[in-house]
C-alpha cells in the first residue's frame, strides 16, 4: 500500500491489478468507495486505485494480506485459488463470488458439469483421461474435436481444435495437467453472443442487453450491442444467461458466453464470475456500468438499471500489434467524433495484448462500429 | 507526491485538490492521462489523482513545485496568484488559462471591465473606491444595490445585497480590500442561466446545453438543464456566452452565469475559468463531460461533442447540513432508480459545504429533478 493509506481499511479488495480492476476502481471513486487491488503501483488499477496491496494473486499470502485491509473481496479473473479465498472468508472477509462458486467455474469440467445438471443447454462435452480415449470421443463427437484444460485458459490459451485423432493425442499431451482435458463438439456457430448478469449478495437481478461478440484467433476484437439477431433469439440468450448465472451462484457480474446456432438454438460456451471485456461499451452506453453493478452487486447495494442509452453501440479493443514501449496516439483517436477512448496505460505494448478499448453510440451498429474501427486504427498500437 | 511516483513527469497538474480536481483526475485516466494535483493525500482529488504535490494553491512555492513535474498546468479555482502561474509558464511550463486571462478574470471589476468593453452585456457596474460615493451610485443604479469584493468570493461570501447607504457602507468596509469595491445593480432576473465554453488550444470550440441555474443563499443547489426556457433565449445565452468566453480567451471550460431579464435580454454575470457546478450533470448527460474537454482543450486535443445524450437532466448538490464527520447513506441514495450518486469523499461535513451532487437523465426536467432530489434527501448529509 501506498503509506499515505498504511492503516486504512478498504471497502471492496481486488485480487488483481489489471484493466478490469482499473475501470471498477474508476467506478468505485463516484460512489466513494475505496477499492484495494493486489498487485504493483504501476499497473492499470494499481495506478488508480485508493491502495495497492503489493504482491500477486497467485500467492496465497498476498491474498490473505488483501483480505486483512479490506471489507469485501472480489476478482478480475477467475484463476485465483479458491481455497485461498475461502479461507479468507472463513476468517471473516466476505469473498464474492463466493469460493465454492468460483471453485466450480474456474475448472471447465466441473462448470460444464453443474450447467447440464442444471438444465442449460451446453456442447456435448465429455472429460477424456487417457489420450487411447480421443478417437472414440471424436467418433461420437465428430471432428474438429476441441480440447480445453481444465483450468487457467484465456482468449484462446489453453484451448485447441484438433481435426484429427493425431492432432488430439499432440493437443492432450500440451495441456493434461493431470486431471484430464475437457473434451467438446466443435460447434458450428452463426455468432458468438454474450451478456452480463448481475447480481447482488441481497437477490436483486439486472441483466445487460445481449450483445454479439467477434472473436479473432480467439481474442474478443469488437462487440456489438444489441445483437443482430432476432428479438426472439435475443430473449433465449437472456434467458440461458440468467439461468447460468443463478446455477453457478453468481455474485456481482458473471459475464455469459454463448453460441448462437442455425436452428435458433444457443447454447452456453463459457461463464466469467466478474465484469467481461463483452460489458466494456456498458460504461458509457448503459445508464449503470457492469463495473458500478459489479460492485453494488457485492457490497449488497440496489442495482442500478442496465438500460442502453442508445440504439446501438460498438466497442472495439486497442491489441497490441507490436511489442516495445507503448505510445498511443492520443491526439489522432481524439480527432475521431463520438469514440469514446480508453486506454489502460500498459507501459509495454505486446502482440495481442489488450491495450485498451474504444466505445461508440450510434443509431445503427454499422454505424458504430465504423467509428470505433476508425479511432482503433488511429491508436495504432 | 506518493513515493511511487517521486520522479515521475505528468501530463496535467492542477493547482488544487478539491471536487472539481477530483472530477478532472477521473476524466484523465480513461484517456491513459496522469494527473497530479496540488493538496494533500486526504483531499478529494489527493485520493484519486496519480500524484499529490504537497502543499496549499495559495503557496508560491508549491505552485512552482507542481509546475516542475508537470506538462501543462491548470486550475480549479480561480483564486490561484496570476502572478506566480506567469513564472511557470515563462519558466516553460504552459499555463491554461493562461496567466493573464485568469490575472483579469480573477479581479472582478476587471472582468465587468473586459466584457464591457467587448460590448457584451452585463449589469450596470461601477468601482467604487470612497464609501461616500455609495449614496450616488446607489441614487444612479437604484437600490438595493450590490457590492461585491474584487477577488476572491465564492458562492455568496465576498458579496452583499443592500438596501440603504448605512447597509452599503458597512459592507464597504468588510469587502474593501484596499482596491475599492465592485458596485453593481441589482438585477431582477427571472431565472439564472449557466452554460460551459470549451477552446481548445489549437482553436476549436465546443459549447455546452444552456442550462437552468437554481441558488439558494448563494450557493448552487440545482441545475436543470436544458433551461426551461425558449429557444431563442437559449440561443442568446450561447451567443453570449461564446462571445464572453473569447473574449476572456478562455482555454480549456469555461463557466459562464447569466441572468435571463423579463425582457428576454440576458447579461453575463460572472466567468469561472475552469469546469463550473452547473456542468457536472455532463458526466452522464453529455457525450464528453465538461471535465474531459477542459483536458482535451488545454492539452490542444480535439474536443468532443458536447450534445445532451437524453430529453432532460438535473443535478442536484448534496449540501452539508450538519458538522462532523461524513457518514452519506450510499445504500439509500442508490435505492433511488435512475440517480447517478457522486460523492467527493469529504471526511468532514460542514453546513452549506459541497460533500457530492446527484445527476439524473430524464424525459422532462420535473421528472429528472424530482428523481434527484429524493435520491439527495437520502444521502442525508
Amino acid at each position: 500500500m501506498t503509506p499515505s493509506h498504511e492503516h486504512e481499511r478498504y471497502d471492496v479488495g481486488i485480487a488483481g491489478a489489471g484493466q478490469l480492476a482499473r475501470m471498477t476502481c474508476l467506478a468505485a471513486w463516484p460512489l466513494g468507495l475505496r477499492v484495494a487491488v493486489l498487485g504493483s503501483p504501476d499497473e492499470p488499477a494499481g495506478l488508480v486505485a485508493g491502495g495497492v496491496v503489493p504482491g500477486n494473486w497467485k500467492d496465497p499470502e498476498a491474498i490473505r494480506a488483501l483480505g486483512s485491509v479490506c471489507n469485501v473481496v472480489t476478482l478480475e479473473n477467475e484463476f485465483v485459488d479458491a481455497g485461498v479465498l475461502a479461507e479468507v472468508a472463513a476468517s471473516g472477509t466476505p469473498v464474492y463470488p463466493r469460493p465454492e462458486s468460483l471453485g466450480v467455474i474456474q475448472d471447465k469440467a466441473l462448470q460444464k458439469a453443474l450447467l447440464d445438471s442444471c438444465g442449460l443447454p451446453v456442447p456435448p462435452h465429455v472429460v477424456v483421461e487417457n489420450p487411447s480415449e480421443l478417437t472414440s470421443v471424436g467418433r461420437d463427437f465428430g471432428w474438429p474435436l476441441v480440447l480445453k484444460a481444465r483450468k487457467l485458459g484465456y482468449d484462446g490459451y489453453g484451448n485447441a481444435t484438433c481435426a484429427t485423432p493425431a492432432e488430439a493425442e499432440d493437443a492432450f499431451s500440451r495441456l493434461d495437467a493431470g486431471e484430464g482435458v475437457l473434451a467438446e463438439a466443435f460447434v458450428p456457430f452463426v455468432c458468438e453472443l454474450a451478456t452480463m448478469v448481475a447480481r447482488s449478495t441481497r437477490g436483486e437481478e439486472a441483466v445487460y442487453p445481449v450483445c454479439e461478440t467477434i472473436q479473432r484467433d480467439h481474442v474478443c476484437t469488437e462487440v456489438v450491442v444489441p445483437a443482430r439477431v432476432d428479438e426472439d433469439v435475443r430473449q433465449e440468450a437472456r434467458r440461458v444467461a440468467r439461468a447460468a448465472a443463478l446455477a453457478a451462484d453468481g455474485l456481482g457480474v458473471t459475464g455469459v458466453e454463448m453460441f448462437l446456432l442455425s436452428d435458433g438454438r444457443v447454447l452456453v460456451n463459457e461463464l466469467a464470475p466478474r465484469p467481461h471485456n463483452s460489458g466494456h461499451y456498458s460504461i458509457e452506453a448503459c445508464e449503470t456500468s457492469q463495473f458500478e453493478n459489479h460492485l453494488r452487486g457485492i457490497l449488497g447495494l440496489s442495482l442500478g438499471p442496465p438500460l442502453l442509452r442508445a440504439p446501438s453501440a460498438a466497442m472495439v479493443n486497442i491489441l497490441g500489434t507490436t511489442t516495445g514501449p507503448s505510445r498511443p496516439g492520443l491526439a489522432a483517436a481524439l480527432s475521431v467524433r463520438g469514440a469514446h477512448l480508453h486506454l489502460y496505460d500498459k507501459a509495454e505494448v505486446r502482440v495481442r495484448r489488450k491495450m485498451g478499448h474504444v466505445t461508440t453510440l450510434a443509431g445503427s451498429a454499422d454505424e458504430a462500429l465504423e467509428i470505433a474501427r476508425s479511432a482503433v486504427q488511429r491508436v495504432a498500437l
